[in-house]
């Protein structure tokens, strides 16, 4: 099996290169001196330098569980179970439900979809619309296998949203068959308008939610979580407690410090929006600007932005002729099960400056 | 599948009940003021905060890559893979295997048993003797599995330590059928006499070792690694990308800081083996004196000390009244592939004052 194509470019490219293929925050907004602050607080308290409790320190898990409650899905800290990044949440996921079949949209996240496929899911494919997943086709896949993987809001790669409509009706087919919905929110709080209510509360009983913090705060924290139902949770626990004993110490204790200040957190949120939407905005005028032929919506949140050539242009291709001149996407075949080659692309729009965004666009342009 | 009776009974005790059973390092040696000022001198790197690559970052690799080639096993940054505390290395190994037949010690250590299961790997026991395991049934069972799960040095549970003789041994009919060893060592530090040399050594081209700050500095940063053959390492890139993208980076960070030191180091290293030797020896004699019935040798490392009472009595059903007077061990029949009942513990000597030292062996003394 092959690395992610993302990682791999990561790991490859020199600093000279834009790019435009992670995921990865602004570091400018990394509240770099209120975290110093928390870990000079946190390490004042000797404990954090211990081992800890597998599903996590009981304060960090109770703050998360206050947000999902204040939002109007009732949740305590039993329901929290803290994993290294959201990225382990899913892995847990897909090694509890390992060799199952699962529904997923294309197209989807690539890491998710390596997962999967490391841990022996079958998955199938349903064609995501403007508005969310087709609902016919998604019941027509749902009801074999009762499982399903979904990104909701401001989904990656694709940027789509689930309309308020679907968000019930795909609620709906989950309950109708008793089946079981992951949900990855990593994007929830990156919304440019108005936040989105998940669909796990619909489905309490039925569903993963999967938050994580490397997008709101700082990365390298490594914290995710995921909230479920008690006894849903306590089922992951033997692979949580298999694969790392528990999440590190130091970072959760940390986070706990950070989020004491609600106000302070809110801030934060509301700055990245800002500075996200503007990057956003400007990304998309710079498309129509230099490369109209590149059709795409404007995002609505999230870190990305998704369009297409048509049929016309492999992108996949295209992407080594960009990398010559020091520029870097991810092509749209990537987030496809099968990665037939196609004319998409998935532009992150939040690492960059103004002035890489404009010259990157330009030098794609020029490799057309 | 179960969970594990170490982390279960760690979660579940109460703060008067006096516990030899989890392997907690004691509090009082974590260099909290060293951390302190590592952290904040790590934190003036703002690149800290933000993703990081997968293999781990290149300064911290290298630093441990320099501690093993200078006790003579040449080794380069590309050979160390940073991992989320050894416990994630020894999941990493046991995906990579699934499904195949491994050789083990017979005690073993209870969470790597744990990871094997939930990946499917078959395990044969191998009786180990006082010097490491009995080299005929070894090779028996090798000749067929070609992979095998040793701790050489201070076993956990048995605190074990392979003789010179049998090291060389076991590496050579690893090397008769090709096959691959996955040595743990995160005793290997704690060692009261001399530091042993790693079978790995003797095999580069097939071994995985590996390592942990968790006993020697502090747990909660999650971090160990495996130290391979640039090949082999490059083989597990994408499970360790699926499963955390990569360690907590903040941990990273602080770590380079403080290994920057390297007297330093040395000199809390010896701080804990002074303390943990004093305390080993304490243990056996109260042992001697209280409850001389239990038959065991004095550790030279380590933090376990591991024996019998015999066939006449099951520790299994005895911890269950031990808990009652609130103190709490870990039962031998835990660490055997059936975990059929025995006679046998294993105690943990370190986290405990010499004051609980005694009252738990008068404790357990009084159940009898």
């Amino acid at each position: 099996m092959k690395r992610s194509f993302i990682r791999e470019i990561l790991e490859a490219i020199d600093e000279e290169t834009i790019s435009f293929a992670g995921g990865l925050p602004s570091e400018k907004l990394f509240p770099a001196e209120d975290i110093k602050i928390a870990t000079l607080k946190a390490m004042e308290n000797p404990k954090i330098y211990q081992y800890g409790i597998s599903n996590g320190i009981n304060e960090l898990r109770t703050q998360i569980a206050a947000r999902y409650t204040k939002e109007g899905f009732p949740t305590t800290k039993d329901n929290v179970l803290i994993t290294t990044g959201s990225q382990q949440a899913m892995y847990i996921l897909a090694k509890y439900f390992e060799d199952k079949d699962i529904t997923i949209e294309e197209p989807s996240y690539l890491g998710a979809m390596n997962i999967f496929r490391l841990n022996h899911l079958k998955m199938e494919g349903v064609k995501l619309e403007n508005d969310g997943v087709n609902v016919e086709a998604f019941e027509n896949s749902f009801k074999n296998t009762k499982l399903t993987y979904l990104i909701p809001d401001f989904q990656n790669p694709s940027a789509t949203t689930y309309s308020d409509e679907k968000r019930e009706k795909i609620a709906d087919i989950i309950k109708k068959y008793d089946g079981i919905l992951i949900e990855d929110s990593p994007y929830g709080e990156l919304f440019f308008d108005k936040k989105n209510v998940s669909m796990s509360s619909k489905l309490p009983k039925n569903s993963f939610h999967l938050g994580s913090f490397s997008k709101t705060l700082v990365p390298s924290l490594r914290i995710g979580w995921i909230r479920a139902d008690e006894e849903l949770l306590k089922s992951l626990m033997i692979i949580k407690e298999s694969i790392d004993l528990h999440s590190c110490g130091i970072s959760q204790y940390i986070l706990t410090e950070y989020l004491k200040d609600e106000k302070k957190y809110e801030k934060h949120l509301q700055d990245i929006r800002d500075d996200y939407e503007k990057k956003a905005n400007f990304f998309s005028e710079q498309l129509n600007l230099i490369m109209p032929e590149f059709k795409h919506e404007k995002p609505k949140g999230g870190m990305f932005l998704y369009g297409t050539f048509g049929d016309g242009i492999d992108t996949f291709a295209l992407v080594q002729e960009c990398l010559k001149k020091k520029v870097v996407y991810v092509p749209g075949n990537q987030f496809y099960i099968d990665k037939i080659p196609n004319g998409e692309i998935r532009f992150n729009y939040t690492h960059s400056t103004f002035e890489q965004i404009e010259k990157g666009i330009k030098l794609i342009k020029s490799c057309l």
